[in-house]
């Protein structure tokens, strides 16, 4: 299949909101008067951010899924995105799946493909989203102020649990396997939430590379600090509090250590972490009702420098033992 | 060297127009009022589109190049990029040299590096540029009207000699081999002809694939055919017509079959192959001139479908045997 045919087969749609679509040079994009345009690009590499046998559709589903976390933490509205796919060969059968959860989670969101540029090579995945925000009311890192809230929405650790059982580090049930994998391989990120933030949230990120270090990027650009309460985080592990995104229940016995590790550094959660002023927690959660994504309270932002960390007993428990990971450390 | 400090040290400048830069979940744009966006993505991979030895700062500028190169085929003009990069391992040096040949080309075309993304992984560049261009001016592949003459900017085909000779399928002295190697591995995007060419061209592509190719794409969106002058053509190879970028002159005796195959066939060229209406010749020369870009006549649009290609003689040349290259053929 020559690389013309495998465009046109598989990524080349009818645009409905730009004014040119993948096929020529360059696609061609008219904002709304007035908006700024948000702009994040990803880059998905194999063995590092997915298993090389992983299901091509769930692959499709993350690549653009990780790139509109980005959107949503800068609260802009999807609008359009560009792919980049260097591949070892031209499956068709694979590349249909890949373009099949690319494509469906694309219009679950109306954000359009409009372009690309496709190769031989190690398997790599490149988007590049485009979102819109009105002037003045993106999300940053850099507006948390002393005595915020912080918060953190929907759950946190599950993914990388999943991934520490697939390395064989860890071992649960199939059924909590399949829930905790489902969260790895498809985290839904949190678009509404992002847009319902705005002029709410004093600073947001999401949580890609764990709790801890994505929430030190918020600290750093506010030159604030923050205290944090371990014990609250750790129980948002859905599938070890009781609970998982499909509803079931697991009993398992996954020691605290492990728990806290994968809640505070786990990463790939794509959850969103702000922060906003105490007074407007009714605001926090209206913002999380009308986006349907649940939010929990984790700490308060502190003129103290530096991340402290506490257990349910209020002792104090060693931040850099919980530090993110880096793809160069 | 962990991947923040990568980013903060290499690729963290301030930015002049954008809103917002490196270093937050996302980049914010705030394109000219009523400015359409033209968008555009290339991903180049080790071993396919460079040698693994090659010299990281003209990389830089290639990778920049190739993106700069669609802008101009689209008539638009240059505002930001993203850049994407995985990288087996951090190499300081390297990552110098590369940033130095990158950013030098973004400045000198006023392009701001907004944002991106770094991971550890087989070497690939992903770069995603942006430019803006009133509504209705942007050039495409779709406007070529019978009549039409074809144009093409600069020379074509040293590139691909250079990388010939490199593989060590063709011989040149070493000054003729340094001058086409600068074609191959420091491109120059002829940006300001693009934007000089709104209004004349009624159809444009950048010559990357081979110029035979990247023509057909025209023929194509614009459902018209045309025939070609290949003697016209060939002679465009710089090092054997008697003279290079730099002005030196190379006695060469290449065949005409090779100098054929580098010219119609070679790729790499970044040049503009355009059409614009006979009768518009002198705008096409002044526009030409305005940009410091030199442009031939190369053939005529005709109704009848299909590519016709003649020698000096007028005798009809095979066309499928100078096809595209494709990445997956």
């Amino acid at each position: 299949m020559g690389e013309f045919d495998l465009i046109r087969q598989f990524f080349q749609r009818p645009v409905r909101r730009a004014a040119l679509g993948v096929g020529d040079d360059c696609a061609l994009l008219a904002p709304a008067p007035g908006m700024q345009l948000a702009v994040s690009s990803d880059m998905l590499v194999e063995g590092r951010h997915f298993f090389a046998d992983v299901d091509p559709a769930a692959l499709g589903h993350k690549a653009l899924a990780v790139n509109l976390s980005d959107l949503a933490a800068c609260g802009a509205r999807p609008l359009a995105f560009t792919l980049a796919l260097a591949l070892p060969r031209a499956d068709p059968a694979w590349l249909q799946a890949f373009a099949g959860g690319l494509l469906a989670l694309a219009d679950a969101h109306g954000c359009e493909l409009v372009g690309g540029d496709t190769t031989a090579g190690p398997l790599n995945i490149c988007i590049t989203v485009f979102g819109e925000v009105p002037p003045g009311r993106a999300l940053l890192r850099s507006g948390a102020q002393v005595g915020d809230d912080i918060w953190v929405s929907g759950t946190l650790g599950d993914a990388r649990l999943a991934l520490e059982a697939l390395r064989g580090r860890a071992r649960l049930p199939a059924a909590a396997l399949a829930a905790a994998r489902q969260r790895l391989e498809r985290p839904t990120p949190r678009v509404a939430l992002g847009q319902a933030l705005q002029g709410v949230a004093t600073s947001t990120i999401d949580v890609s590379d764990g709790l801890l270090g994505d929430l030190g990027h918020i600290l750093a650009a506010s030159r604030v600090g923050a205290r944090l309460d371990a014990s609250v985080a750790t129980e948002l592990i859905a599938i070890c509090a009781g609970g998982s995104s499909a509803g079931g229940h697991f009993d398992l016995e996954i020691d605290v250590e492990t728990r806290r590790q994968c809640a505070l550094a786990g990463g790939d959660d794509y959850e969103l972490a702000f922060t906003a002023p105490a007074g407007l927690a009714a605001e926090v959660r209206a913002a999380a009702r009308q986006a349907d994504a649940p939010v929990t309270r984790i700490g308060r932002i502190e003129a103290e420098p530096g991340l402290r960390l506490v257990d349910a007993a209020g002792q104090a428990l060693p931040v850099q033992h919980y530090a993110s990971f880096d793809h160069f450390a």
